[in-house]
C-alpha cells in the first residue's frame, strides 16, 4: 500500500470515528482534496468501509479482515522470528516461496499469504486455505544435525498450543504436528528441511491456523474434523495480533530448544499431547503398527506399546486414533 | 559449441591424422573456406591442437582435455541417469545449480562442471576443484522416508569404488563418504536433501573425483592425504569414458537398492570398507566416541565397539583413523 493510503488510514483511526474534513487530510498530507478522494475511492476498493459527507468529512467504519504487515511488525515482541516478514495477498505456497529464498534470507524470515492457490500438507496432501486462515512460513537454520529435525517439529506445536491456548482455545497436539481443539483440527505444521546428514542448512515450518475461515467453505470430508478459532471463541480473532502473538511463542520455544535441556520441551509436549495414552494406529511407508502411545523419545519419535508388549519407537508416521477408525 | 565447429572436429578425427583440406570441410558444410579457417581459429583458441598447411590441408593434432558431453551422451549405457545432462566449464558449485534446478528437473539429471569456483565438502568445509577432475551432481528423487537418506550415500561410495576398480584402481570407501586408495582420498561425496520428515523430496549426491588433476596444485594440508587416478594408474583417464561408466555403476547400484534387500547393498559396502575393523575416532556435533568400527546398521550407520564393550551406532559424523591421530 502506498504511503498516502497508508497515512489516510492512520488519521481516520486515529480519529476513532470523529470525521475528518478532506481539507484537513490534505494539508496534513501536502495534496489536494480530490486526492484525497481519490485515494479514498481506492481504499474502498480495496475492502474499507469509509463514509464521506460534504459537510463533516471522512469516517472509517471498518477496515478489511486482512493480515496487516506494517501493524505486524509494529507489534512484534521478536528479536529474531519476523526480522524479515513478507506478506502476500495470493501465494501458490508460502512454503514453495521460503524454499526458493531460503539460501540467501536471514533465519527468522516470515513468509505470509492471505490465501494459498497450492496450499500443502503433510505428504503431498492439499491444504485448503481459504481467505480468513493465517497461512505461514517460517525460515530457521538451527545447528542441528538432520536426526533432531523432528525437534522443530515439536516445538512448533507446542508454540501454536500455547498461543491458541493465551486465548482460551483449549489446544492439544497430535503427533506429530497437528493441533486439535475437541479432536477436531484447528492447525496443521508441515516441516521441510534442507540438508546435509551431518547438519541442517535450513528448515522450513509451513504453518496452517483455521483463524477465521468459514468452516463452510471446506470439503466435506476435511470440514467435519476441522473447527476454526472463531468457531471456538464465538468471534472473529485479530489475525495480525494473534500472529504477533504466535512468532513470540515461537521465538520462546526456539531459545529454549537452543539453551536448555531437550526433556524440558518433551515435558511441555507430553502434557499439551492429545495422542498419549491413546490406543492409535501408525502407518509407515514401511509397516502399520497399532498399540498404545505411551510417550515420546529424546528424538521426537512416538513410542508405541503393541499388545505383545514390544515397544516400537516411530520417528515419522500417519496416526489415525484407535476409537475413530472404529466409527 | 555451435554445430559447424563440432563437424569440424568430426571430420579431422575421422580422417585419423590425414589432412583434410579447407575446401572439401567448406563443401561437406556448405561454408566457404574463409569461414572454415574462422573456426578452426576459434576451435585453436579453445585448445584444440590443428595443424594447418595451404597445400594439404588441416590435421588434428589433440584435442583439449574437456569432458565432452556429446559424447558422454552417445556412449551412455543408463536408461534414467544422465538423460538430462548439463555441461558447464565453470560453476559456483554444481551441487548449488543442483538445488537450483532439482524441484522442476526430472530424476538422474547430471550437472557437470570442467571447475569450481566454490565446491563444498562435508559440512560447509572447502572442497578443491582444480581442472582435470571430474566434479558432479546427481539429482535423485527416492520414495523414502528421510532417515533412510545415508543409504543413497552409502549406495552412491560403491558405484565410485567399482567404476575405479573397473579401470584398475584398487580402492575402498572410508565411513561414511570418501574413496580412498592405499589411505589417500581419491574422491568425495556430499549428499545433501531437500525432504518432509516422512518423505524425500530429492538428494542431491555431489562427487568430486581427482581424475587426472595435478596433486601439486592441492593445497599442502589436503595434498598430503590426497591421490588421483593418474598418479594411481600412470597416465591420464579419459573423463568422459570414466564418467560414462561410472553413472552406469550409479543405475547399477540405484536399481539394486529399489528392486533388492538393503542387506545385500550392507554386504557388498563391507566388503569394500576401508573402515570396518579399524579402531576410529569419531566426532559428532554431541560427542567423541573412541573404539573399533565393528559393521554398519541397516540405516548406514557406523557400529563403534568402545574399551567398555559398549556398542554405538552413529548416523553421522566425522571419522579418523587412531593409527593416523598417533603419528
Amino acid at each position: 500500500m502506498n504511503d498516502n493510503k497508508k497515512s489516510i488510514i492512520k488519521i481516520l483511526k486515529n480519529s476513532e470515528g470523529n470525521p475528518v474534513s478532506g481539507q484537513e487530510i490534505g494539508e496534513k498530507l501536502g495534496i489536494t482534496r480530490a486526492m484525497v478522494w481519490k485515494y479514498v475511492r481506492a481504499l474502498r476498493r480495496e475492502g474499507y468501509d469509509i463514509r464521506s459527507s460534504p459537510k463533516t468529512g471522512y469516517i472509517l467504519d471498518s477496515c478489511p479482515d486482512k493480515i496487516d504487515p506494517d501493524e505486524l511488525r509494529g507489534i512484534l515482541k521478536t528479536s529474531l522470528i519476523g526480522n524479515d516478514i513478507r506478506y502476500h495477498l495470493d501465494l501458490d505456497s508460502t512454503n514453495n516461496t521460503a524454499r526458493e529464498i531460503a539460501p540467501r534470507v536471514p533465519e527468522g524470515t516470515v513468509i505470509v499469504a492471505e490465501t494459498q492457490r497450492s496450499g500443502r500438507g503433510r505428504m503431498g496432501t492439499e491444504w485448503q486455505s481459504v481467505p480468513g486462515g493465517i497461512w505461514f512460513s517460517l525460515i530457521l537454520k538451527p545447528s542441528i544435525p538432520l536426526e533432531n529435525l523432528s525437534k522443530i517439529t515439536l516445538i512448533a506445536g507446542i508454540a501454536v498450543a500455547n498461543a491458541l491456548r493465551g486465548i482460551g482455545v483449549d489446544a492439544h497436539i497430535k503427533w506429530p504436528n497437528d493441533v486439535l481443539v475437541k479432536g477436531k483440527k484447528i492447525c496443521g505444521i508441515l516441516t521441510e528441511v534442507s540438508a546435509e546428514v551431518e547438519k541442517v542448512d535450513h528448515v522450513i515450518l509451513g504453518i496452517g491456523i483455521n483463524a477465521n475461515i468459514k468452516l463452510s467453505e471446506l470439503k466435506d470430508g476435511i470440514r467435519k474434523n476441522s473447527t476454526s478459532i472463531a468457531n471456538e471463541v464465538g468471534k472473529s480473532v485479530n489475525r495480525t495480533v494473534f500472529l504477533a502473538s504466535l512468532l513470540y511463542e515461537m521465538e520462546q520455544e526456539y531459545i529454549r530448544f537452543k539453551t536448555r535441556q531437550f526433556t524440558e520441551i518433551l515435558d511441555e509436549w507430553i502434557s499439551l499431547s492429545d495422542t498419549i495414552g491413546k490406543d492409535v494406529r501408525v502407518t509407515t511407508p514401511n509397516v502399520i503398527i497399532e498399540g498404545k502411545a505411551v510417550g515420546i523419545t529424546e528424538k521426537g519419535a512416538l513410542v508405541v506399546l503393541d499388545k505383545n508388549n514390544k515397544k516400537h519407537e516411530i520417528i515419522a508416521g500417519n496416526c489415525r486414533y484407535s476409537d475413530q477408525l472404529l466409527k
